[in-house]
């Protein structure tokens, strides 16, 4: 069993799925959403392309959750495991709504893949990222943003908050744990993101929504980046988009 | 009894009290904070000095107890209350400690004042300031935030997502409510704030700590703004910070 | 003749004129512009209003002309002269131009007032202003900006550097006389301001031109700042500004 | 002779050559340097090692020296010459000095490459980029930027107003030729750059210096991003790096 393993939160039909596919070609991955059966098409897709994938089935917003994925990782693949690169994909539901319609409760879960699931995560993978700097790349933890990130909205103090949040952390974490060799970075990706669910939507030109495969070729470069000259953020957005 | 008061949730011994000071000179002040002792000293004190001031003990971080405020609020003030200036001070202990070493527990709880109580206090103040735009000033929503608001630090991961948060939630409502004739705000203290508790601290060059009066002074400032001219951000620091 | 003075470059119908009359109320006010014709009515309705005011023409993109301006001054207030503020409010034309229409004489033309007026105002004056610093308000320079100096826009390309430099000017000049008790601050006026000439532009919503009074108000309100709190920066508004 | 070629403004022995070395992979280049004798090893080099490179000696601050170079390049590639990449490299020298200390002439110079040069450059290249956008890459103008971009320093106004400006310049020129299908990028270099001038320059920590040649592979990555995944700006620094 390789020593180095991509793992990655959130795999959804669009960015993660797509991470997913491009970490595969250099590393085994392992993929952490909620339901087995998202997990299991592209578990097997990246595996009959020749690259190796398990999925588990994980609530990231739950310590507890996180903590029984890593020790199943770790079994899987034996006590040498160090972490190459850990993409954090997981998203509230964007929604916009007034704020005195919002339940405490509302506003909370909508916080819950920050607050909860992107510390879990970091806390889980970074120990395994520390004993993995003398790689050919850099180990590698990217935490995938928005435009909200940047500017907050009426109608979306959770939302706001939440990618604000997620923010905060990568700045934080990257100036922690770039001395040590991890590269740290934020993703600010602005724009309708090309996945079957868009496929309806249809702007007036052509080429407006974001390649997800290119969000994942984006992150594999910032993979690559040796700890000489680390990006700590950039933003992706289409040709056509006004910011 | 008057029919507008100023709302000051979080009146330690700095900021909170000479904000509650200064905008008792114009209105009755309603002073929450978790122990009805720390409250005393200070409503003492704005009674004694001709002010009006009710110290309600809250847990604001709790919904339940923000809305048994609000209770007590509306049968001290009346039904026609309407809500001048609602002031959001609490912050979280400032600590650095390596991310590795934090608790789920520590960090969340970190997290409260900003997720739960600035929540808690925006929903609950709102609607009450909505029903007085036709005031002499504006109805103001100040938050106080820090430099972490838009830095994150090593080691600083959950102070700092705790104020780029405020900062996310100042913005969206500033966008969603100043259409509504709502004066929301935002202040960065950046600086080391002039109190018993710093006494000790005394920097090489004079006036080199922020003087929470003039804290105090520039939120009433911020509050006297027409609507032609609302500031929604402005720092506040020593002349010999570096920043 | 009183020592302290305040002078005001660029002092047009709206903010200029605003911002001459309020400091007026304190200070015997210096007003720059180009023509003679422009500083007349604003002085002599200054001085009937019990203020006094002379107006010098000066072109402040050049450097001796901004000198000649400081040797009438000197030789008028004497030579124990301060200057208590020094309002920086000369813009360049705001035009929305295709880049590749723009002649090299239209795009360095349009930055005129930021590279050199800037440059000239803040050397000639931070000298007068270094002497001041035991007044009663510290010394205050503050540069007016723009949105563009957050954010640039397609057609843009030199307004935006204009007010990105005017920015950098602010901070720079802020770090570096901040701890010898000068205050500078950049304010950021964002939507159209409330003139004569903007009067047959109704937008929809009431009040939604930013007050020239209250841009002045804000400035004094920065000028009065002690040492121990000064703001750098702040966004000054209408209520109904989408942002 | 290839249709499409890249264009290099500012080839020093780090950045510059770097870009110029990496993009001569793909295209024919063209070096802008002030002097024939810093373009002739550099030309000589990249053509041994089987590139093609031209280097024409250009001051870019002047505008005929700039439309003079054009004509070069047009007669040398022919009529149906497209621009694939043009990357402005040319800064301004970097020098502390306190502000009083600064005479118009030293201030204005600073800030040639800026205002003269980067307009210049961008006049001149952007209608051969709009010709090539049927490329395989989208042609793309990568500004080089600072730290002092997002802030300003003491004895810095000068430089950080070039820097303010030039991130202004291509935020703007994003905006308006992002639609056109021109990538226009700006890139936070951040660090001390590891040259033959910095290597008595021995931090502490091995690795502490921005890898050149990673500079240039960080703009070629961006070249090659496709129009539905723009990045507009990423930093580069080291990973030891306080920021």
């Amino acid at each position: 069993m390789p020593r180095s393993i991509a793992v990655i939160a959130g795999v959804g039909p669009g960015t993660g799925s797509a991470v997913a596919r491009r970490f595969a070609q250099a590393y085994p991955v392992v993929l952490l959403a909620r339901s087995q059966e998202s997990l299991d098409p592209l578990a097997k897709d990246i595996t009959q392309t020749g690259g190796a994938a398990i999925g588990i089935p994980t609530d990231v917003t739950s310590t507890s959750g996180m903590t029984s994925a890593m020790d199943r990782i770790k079994t899987q693949f034996g006590p040498d495991l160090s972490i190459a690169a850990a993409i954090y994909n997981v998203a509230g539901k964007f929604t916009r709504k007034p704020f005195l319609e919002q339940s405490a409760e509302e506003f909370l879960g909508a916080l819950e893949p920050t607050v909860k699931g992107a510390f879990n995560f970091a806390q889980a993978t970074l120990p395994l990222m520390l004993s993995g700097t003398d790689a050919q790349y850099p180990p590698t933890l990217i935490f995938t943003g928005a435009t909200a990130a940047l500017k907050g909205g009426s109608g979306l103090s959770g939302f706001a908050m939440s990618k604000f949040g997620i923010r905060a952390m990568s700045q934080s974490l990257a100036r922690e744990f770039g001395p040590k060799g991890v590269h740290v970075s934020h993703a600010i990706i602005d724009g309708i993101i090309d996945t079957e669910k868009t496929k309806s939507y249809s702007p007036d030109l052509p080429d407006s929504k974001i390649d997800p495969n290119w969000i994942a070729e984006s992150y594999w470069f910032l993979h690559t980046q040796p700890r000489t000259s680390f990006t700590h953020e950039l933003d992706l957005r289409p040709y056509s988009e006004t910011w």
